[in-house]
């Protein structure tokens, strides 16, 4: 990354597949000096695996392998082992491509070996030639938890084998309370030369409030006295993607960039929204830059993230005229 | 197999592809009455997963899923997974098929659970609707050694990474002194409708003995007072496939159905041997049954396992006029 004009480095926060696409952005301005904080609350053993969905949408989304039309997992998947593994009566609710499958196998042999999910997917992440630093939010670990209509799920059983259709009611983080920061994401929440926190267009429920609700890192974040900006994953007041609006509603709010201004309150400084949310920008107590916000091509994901920076830029500027 | 011409049961010891070609032949002829004792010193844990490259082989066979072209592995499989493992830096020296890896993965997952690689094996058989029943020499662990020129190999080293290319001194079978008989091997040896005993075409070093170094399998085994006929692996003073030969040469002994029958002294009532080595007939002082013992297809092993059936049942009438 080269001739780059922003100087720095940047912390962004991420769920999986809609804040991939903001980290993709902003890891092809940034490069090295970025670093991806990835929610890690619905990581879960599977067939003895261990599996980290929200990790696995961003490296291979910043690698250039994630699959566009599906949505999710690898381009060019084959499914010859979920097949197979039907065959033998074993389970098939979550489905696990033959490309994929490798990472969760290599994951799976490195943690047994005693390193640590942030040691593993950084060495994933070089094999992959990934440039950014992609961190999971903590080694140790954060469940997420969804109360519902069904009672209480473990995230995969609502997300994937439920679909997110039973009526969500409250939502828990088990571990959250105790989990540790680690070194690398202390160290990048610590940078002398940090210029901006990015939260990415994410579920702010099911992706970035696991990572906000570790009060060891809800500290660190705002012990780092540079700007701090989300971008709204609600477009036209419905979710570009997933069930965010579905979910919105089920916790009794509206579905709207406001929203997330509000659920956000207290945290951020200022707020990306889309271009077409312009009736919102007025009644968000905040600094709004707007933009097309909607990312269907690297391209896009570009624009959005040299949005999010100019607006960390300009709350930087800010900051800096108001000071004594 | 309703309408069988035979009466009782069966046991079969067996290795990997070369016994699993005869075992498939019993299979079809007798079907739940054949419990085949399968070699488990070639077992290893490789990526987190337990593998049990025999036990795999004979089920594959006997399912009819086998790769017949490749020799060994599923029949359509294919090879993503090694591909993306080699990808984000894996170990890929030993190659693990997409269709393949799903019961490596449904056995590991079983066998954590508490499981018997036992009752691991019964359920897979089952569920790809093999009528026999693989039996696992033993639960407990046995690991094949190889003393060579590299100095000792673990089995799979010596086998898939070397390729059998290290000069072979000895072998050690570490565990099989102490090594349980399961339950359903006892009952297997036990079964007052015991008619026969068939060693399979397997390598004898690398294969059959390891289940015959455990002292509780052999005294069971002696203890059955049925005929014990062994199927020489030999055709024409060479093995039809793998280092049989080689090893044989290298351990001093000349490659032949004579030396098996050596090999085999004081165990097995009867031999069958290659028509080819007509020679050799008289040489063995056993009762010997000649017949073509290439196995390329189903109808082959068929024949073959008529052939050694024929020859229990002989040494069984040749006993029963000798008592008193």
């Amino acid at each position: 990354m080269s001739g780059t004009p922003y100087s720095g480095t940047y912390v962004a926060l991420s769920g999986g597949v809609g804040g991939a696409k903001l980290a993709l952005g902003l890891s092809r301005l940034l490069g090295p000096a970025l670093s991806v904080v990835v929610n890690t609350g619905d990581d879960f053993d599977h067939l003895g695996l261990r599996i980290c969905p929200d990790i696995d949408s961003v490296l291979y989304k910043l690698a250039g392998l994630s699959d566009e039309q599906r949505g999710w997992g690898r381009a060019g998947e084959t499914w010859n082992f979920m097949q197979a593994l039907a065959g033998l009566g074993g389970e098939s609710w979550f489905q696990l491509g033959d490309r994929d499958l490798a990472l969760h196998v290599e994951r799976t042999r490195l943690l047994r070996q005693g390193e640590t999910l942030t040691e593993v997917t950084a060495h994933i992440a070089r094999q992959l030639g990934v440039a950014s630093h992609i961190l999971p939010m903590s080694d140790d670990p954060v469940s997420t938890e969804i109360d519902s209509s069904e009672g209480r799920l473990p995230f995969q059983r609502y997300f994937v084998e439920h679909q997110c259709r039973p009526v969500l009611h409250g939502l828990h983080y088990a571990g959250a309370r105790v989990a540790r920061l680690s070194d690398a994401v202390a160290r990048a929440l610590q940078a002398p030369d940090l210029r901006g926190i990015i939260i990415c267009p994410s579920n702010p429920y099911l992706s970035i409030d696991p990572i906000l609700a570790m009060p060891a890192f809800l500290k660190a974040l705002q012990a780092a006295d540079v700007p701090v900006v989300a971008v709204s994953p609600i477009i036209a007041n419905a979710a570009v993607k997933g069930p965010t609006a579905k979910i919105m509603r089920e916790l009794g709010v509206t579905p709207s960039s406001l929203t997330v201004a509000q659920h956000y309150r207290g945290l951020i400084d200022g707020l990306v929204i889309d271009s077409s949310d312009h009736a919102e920008s007025d009644a968000i107590s905040l600094p709004v830059l707007q933009t097309p916000t909607l990312m269907k091509t690297a391209e896009d994901s570009e624009r959005v993230a040299r949005a999010a920076l100019e607006l960390c830029a300009r709350l930087a500027g800010e900051a800096r005229k108001v000071a004594p």
